[in-house]
């Protein structure tokens, strides 16, 4: 009905009725293509958090959070108790309820030692500058205003205040100034630093109470998530590129996707740095004990890094390639697609070393196993030659001038598959420096279950909804094994 | 003297006198330790500020910032005017008074709008829960607080608003709690809401204020520096790789050091990404105009890591091979120096470019000279068992079989500069898309400035120290060029 109305709606322009009811057209059309726009943008929004269904939770901890606070407030007796100052009680869970646990209580740790740090050295400044007396009060409290919040400002450029402090510092520059200036119009100013103290203690405990017991988000699990995840990725995309270029596998949208994976390892380093960091604050859980060595995990993820930039060189020489198949890539094939897999099994078996926290007894294996392919496929190549002389015998004559570009195309992928193999002991080096230091169980009759386990969280990296599910998935089952 | 009497004093242990001198001795060793650690310590902090003084300045203007608005405290008539509410001026200055001045206006921006907003929203629920009578009052507040607290929060996790106005729903949430709650209690809601507004208002301009006319650090040209100097030490690394390989040059700490540079290519995407998120929100200054295309710099980045990537598989297949000199070598090392030397002028002519916003009459010709003499190494490459088996008539018939480990090492080195060489072109491609978008000059006459420039601005990448000293310089340079 209104559609029709507005089909009639006319603008009078010079070019008559064709341009009229064009316009009137790309109206509609304009109208329709926003709201499709909308629409996909809604649904896109609301994928966000059914992917992750935490995010929801997360919105909805924020929300019963404040409503609780705000208790103080409504409730009278409790009003009267902590006075006007409950504001503060309502900022802090504002302000330091965050997504990850880790993330809350660095807040809360933060915000409470940076407003008792600041409180204090407020009411020393306000005593020496009461006794200085009155003329001197002004200049005293400015000056050291001045001083401490510079210093304090300062101190947010040091790397190691910067990476555990920044926000504590800037809570003591705030307390502080709150206090030394609010400290010159109202008398007592001893009760409004304890006010502000004991409020800020109550909204950081109740931000920790509720980050940690309903459904918490720990950021060292998180970490843990993405590094196995990106092993799997890697190995996938190893495995992938190396079958692509000897066509043990025809490409498809589904194995280029695959293929991909290495970029999201290249890319990870802040979300594995900031997770790093916030997890050192978070208390033990699930697996994890309190000094569960975080840092290490950047460690492996560093040398995942540098063996996906291989992976990046490899992928863009395989694409430079004129794509005729020679004898020299036939003879290869076999053996490269080999160590492909391989090295794809490492990764894989890191993967699983680490979602079961079980020392694997297969590595070892396996890591031989990739060496001793790696090494067969480094005989082949030496002895390439070798094997074209014999050649010379046959018939074809013609074929003993070896086509050179593709002996150097072909060498250059083996010799980048051997480098990644190179690169893949590296993470392996890394992966067992963390099952030494996170003390992992070894192995006594475990393989059965690991195997099972490896089996169950499968994981299909097919898109990133699939990820997000995958993700979630491996996250229910170290729930479940924590609890079982 | 102390030290006199600190020997003195001693630990009865029951392993007798020897024991216990050195027990003394160690402590004051571990006294005397921990004294040179911490003057070590504080010269480094104190190193932050001399190699960016800058950092030094920024202290300075927050304190001055916190000095100024404390005046609406301590003037009287000031104080009477804005009342109580002047301690959101303070915060405000604490909060968003940022290093760069685009983290100053981003902060600032969504400060003033948060709070526009959640006031009038807050204002809007208010007047709805009174005319809704005192029964319901608190159910109608407490309802929209969760409701939009938990709405804000998600919005939070959507790409687009955690990277412009994160902060903007965070104020949202915490000024229509603190409006909505204070409601309850105080009678005149609309005063409050206005006076909060007003003094972020204050607060916000004086950061602006501060942050944009006292030596501002700009976002964009920080990003503009880091881009410029990423292309100059990829330049550096690719030039000194192959040098060191084709041994044109010794390695030695110093050239060792230029060839790592590469590594700060690959892990600069996370300072790159925050500083163009913020550059977008800086107003013209120097020669960037307000919409200038920040997004650029993240694709040359982008690309420039694609490149870097290479060279870090180059430098692993470098070290990796075994050491003894060979003829293809020797052969190839004339033609790959010119390449790696061509690649390398054409990444500082790239650098040239940016850093004089001038579009460069010699880049096309050192692209073309760069494919040359690519072209030229594919060539040998491709010809070198023709030139190897001239030698079939020399006496030496043993050297027919090419030595193959030797041919696919230099071959895997070979491909991956050629490899190397495409890379460079896309980020030649990028900088000239920027180019054109950022409307860069075209040289006229330009080409002696732009010489004497890249003299000027002669980056040595030696450490970290130098490295610091060479962006101060280019920034001072950069202003220059902006007055003159």
């Amino acid at each position: 009905m209104t559609e029709d109305k507005g089909v009639e709606w006319r603008i009078k322009v010079e070019d008559g009725p064709w341009k009229t009811a064009v316009t009137c057209c790309s109206i509609w059309e304009f109208i329709a293509n926003r709201y499709s726009k909308l629409c996909k943008f809604i649904k896109k929004i609301w994928m966000i958090g059914v992917n992750d269904p935490r995010k929801f939770i997360h919105c909805l901890k924020v929300g019963m959070a404040l409503t609780i606070v705000t208790l103080f407030y409504y409730l009278k007796p409790l009003y009267n108790g902590v006075g006007g100052n409950a504001i503060w009680a309502v900022m802090t869970v504002v302000v330091a309820l965050e997504y990850t646990a880790g993330a809350t209580i660095y807040k809360s740790i933060n915000r409470i030692c940076g407003t008792i740090v600041a409180g204090l050295l407020a009411f020393s400044v306000h005593w020496v500058a009461n006794k200085a007396g009155e003329q001197f009060e002004i200049v005293i409290v400015g000056a050291a205003l001045f001083i401490l919040a510079s210093a304090a400002t300062f101190s947010r450029f040091i790397p190691t205040v910067k990476a555990r402090f920044d926000y504590g510092a800037m809570i003591f520059i705030l307390t502080f100034s709150l206090v030394a200036v609010s400290g010159y119009r109202i008398d007592e100013v001893f009760p409004l630093a304890i006010q502000r103290i004991s409020t800020v203690i109550i909204g950081t405990s109740l931000c920790i109470i509720i980050s940690i017991t309903i459904c918490p988000v720990w950021a060292g699990l998180e970490l843990y998530v993405l590094v196995i995840g990106n092993l799997d990725k890697l190995a996938n995309s190893l495995q992938g590129c190396v079958d692509q270029y000897f066509e043990a596998q025809t490409a498809n949208e589904e194995s280029n996707k695959k293929l991909m994976g290495y970029k999201c390892v290249l890319n990870s380093k802040a979300s594995e740095d900031s997770m790093a960091n916030l997890a050192r604050w978070e208390p033990a859980h699930g697996n994890f004990h309190f000094r569960h060595p975080w840092k290490q995990y950047l460690k492996i993820g560093a040398t995942m890094r540098r063996c996906a930039a291989c992976i990046d060189a490899l992928v863009g020489c395989i694409h430079s390639e004129n794509k005729k198949s020679d004898d020299m890539k036939k003879l290869m094939s076999t053996i490269s697609i080999k160590v492909g897999a391989k090295s794809a099994s490492v990764l894989s078996e890191l993967a699983i070393t680490i979602k079961n926290m079980t020392k694997s007894n297969k590595l070892e294996i396996l890591v031989t196993e990739m060496n001793n392919a790696a090494e067969e496929l480094h005989n082949i190549l030496k002895s390439y030659p070798n094997i074209n002389n014999k050649n010379e015998a046959s018939p074809e004559a013609a074929k003993i001038e070896i086509p050179m570009m593709e002996i150097i195309q072909v060498g250059t992928v083996v010799s980048l598959i051997i480098e990644i193999v190179a690169r893949v002991e590296d993470i392996v080096k890394g992966v067992e420096e963390l099952s030494d230091l996170a003390k992992f169980k070894s192995t006594k009759g475990m393989s059965h279950k690991s195997k099972q386990n490896s089996t169950d969280i499968k994981i299909s990296f097919n898109d990133q909804q699939k990820d997000e599910e995958a993700t979630i998935k491996i996250l229910q089952m170290t729930h479940n094994n924590q609890r079982t």
